[in-house]
């Protein structure tokens, strides 16, 4: 049984009904480790990607540069799975919280946020190369 | 000497001219608990609000439903301070590592995703009330 089966349609409905999907039909989702912490990234998801991430247990976003599904972990391997969902309370944004396999970032890194704006060493990167030569997402510019 | 100051006019500049502010001038910045990792809110920044955070190391939002600077916990109390800020890879996002002071959510929970749309019991709150009684922003509503 999969998750979205096991909410069962009605609950499940109600739940997405509270989501506030902006005029492209899009919901801002963060994806946080569930058990270090780590804000990995932050990406887009429709109504379909949240059942299917629901009903499959791995996580699928929205590409708006490719304009379309865009599954983490097709291309590199290294997938999300997901361990909760919690929504804001103006219903406007997504936390996920996931079980990333690997680097989340394209550019290899484990996170997205690796530039430091300030801090001791303004401008620097603060996540290293997770390892070196790992195949990387085809999601490189604007996600 | 602030840490705008600190900082340096051209890597300042130079660091601001990365981030990609969308065609309202905003930025999404999620706020997290610089020690305990907890994710407490999303909301949106502009070039002015980053530079006044950097500045004062109070933490400004900018609210879309009032059109003006949100100097977060100048109606509650609740203030956040700036403990690190990072921009992601493709530079549409903040991540702002705060200390911050009480509930961050409007509704006087801690975080603003309270709400489980999957796990154990979907659709139930998983953040209890931080403080009976404790004022709140006034921002209500779309941020």
């Amino acid at each position: 049984m999969t998750v979205a089966e096991g909410l069962g349609t009605d609950i499940l409905t109600s739940l997405l009904d509270t989501i506030r999907f902006d005029d492209r039909g899009l919901v801002t989702a963060v994806a946080q480790q569930y058990d270090s912490g780590e804000v990995l990234m932050v990406a887009w998801m429709t109504r379909a990607t949240i059942l299917e991430t629901l009903e499959t247990g791995r996580v699928c976003y929205w590409s708006r540069s490719r304009g379309e599904r865009w599954r983490k972990g097709d291309t590199s391997g290294h997938h999300q799975w997901l361990r909760g969902m919690r929504l804001d309370c103006d219903g406007d944004t997504l936390l996920l919280l996931v079980d990333q396999k690997g680097p989340a970032c394209h550019t290899g890194r484990r996170s997205c946020f690796f530039r430091a704006v300030d801090g001791p060493s303004p401008g620097a990167e603060v996540e290293p190369l997770f390892q070196s030569g790992a195949p990387t997402e085809q999601s490189v510019g604007r996600l």
